[in-house]
């Protein structure tokens, strides 16, 4: 199947088909018409066609999509048939609070480690995860193949760890450092996670509420 | 200004003219192109005329756009020259990185308190900010105008606890419970924060990354 240049906004809906195709499986629902999946997630349902048929279709004219045979696709599309080695880079709440995330564990991302510049830290554990000082870093990247690091670090670092862990062979980067990471195309790819635009989007919103009930002071 | 119906994927993108425009301001550069903008950020040219438009332009032909005037109107369109209390409820590792998260307090948001139904936390303190009992909360909200809750709980507690934060007038909750809630429009607006789903956006490329090194094996 080609699955090459789908555009990234296609892409990015992609996890909320599987979110709500798995919510559907978990309730016993076998078949899902595009109208249906349409007003549950609030997208039309031409879009919810066009969105699928980048990857092949899977519905059938007057039946709709099987809801299992879809969520498998589309999980096997956003690689959720595979396990990935998971490396945490900042053990501070956020980075705890990344490796706490039992779900993931349960959906194939199995943390190995996080690293800390805090030499305090080292030796200590989170979640049974063993936290390794930063300098260690370069060294278990030689003898551990990771697939995914999460940064969750100060903006001041993240370029140079991203550096090292392109170097030691790591192809993906989750990254929660309140800055724009741009790695070469051919070497890893990275999801810049800017925690403060959602909550931007929330005040636009607010204001716009709010400008609603009083019009007479906007 | 007539600002309603603005799509919501333009207004998605506002946060990140937002952050580029404070880069260059604090470059000290006075003015950019939307050809300059478009090469930084990735976006057409004319898609960023096309999204600025629906705020009034700001720009001038043959000039672009003045930097410090674009990032203030943006700003003000965010709701970022206004100031929010902001209560946390969980006060497990992500409401404790959220609460700590000190750019926010920079910015605007006042974090007053957090609430966890552990007893054990009650008394606490998390950066300075009192932990309280979430059977506290209602009696909290009728003595605290709050603007923003953030929901740092379990899925399952989530939609009755946006319950009580509605009853108690706060009209805007950031979400990161794994459940979309959905409230009356005209009550109060919710953000949802999928981080499972970016980080399947970001498996979904680490596969198209090594889909193209090993063309054969796809």
């Amino acid at each position: 199947m080609k699955e090459k240049k789908v555009p990234t906004a296609v892409i990015q809906r992609m996890p909320r088909y599987y979110r709500y195709l798995g919510d559907l499986l978990e309730r016993g629902i076998a078949r899902v018409s595009s109208a249906q999946l349409s007003r549950r997630m609030g997208i039309t349902a031409s879009q919810i066609r066009q969105d699928l048929n980048h990857f092949g279709g899977f519905g059938q004219q007057g039946y709709g999509y099987n809801v299992e045979v879809l969520y498998n696709e589309i999980g096997r599309i956003l690689g959720q048939d595979q396990e990935y080695s998971v490396i945490v880079i900042g053990a501070g709440n956020l980075g705890q609070a990344v490796s706490k995330y039992t779900n993931f564990n349960k959906r194939g991302y199995k943390v190995t480690a996080l690293f800390d510049s805090n030499p305090a830290l080292s030796g200590t554990t989170v979640a049974g995860y063993p936290v390794l000082n930063a300098r260690e870093l370069p060294d278990f990247l030689k003898e551990n193949h990771t697939d995914i690091a999460v940064l969750t670090i100060p903006r001041a670092g993240a370029a140079e760890t991203a550096k090292v862990l392109m170097e030691g062979g790591v192809q993906a980067i989750w990254n929660f450092a309140s800055i724009d990471l741009d790695l070469p195309d051919d070497k890893a790819v990275v999801v810049n996670v800017h925690l403060s635009d959602s909550l931007r989007v929330l005040s636009y919103k607010l204001r716009e509420l709010r400008s609603e009930e009083n019009p007479e002071e906007d």
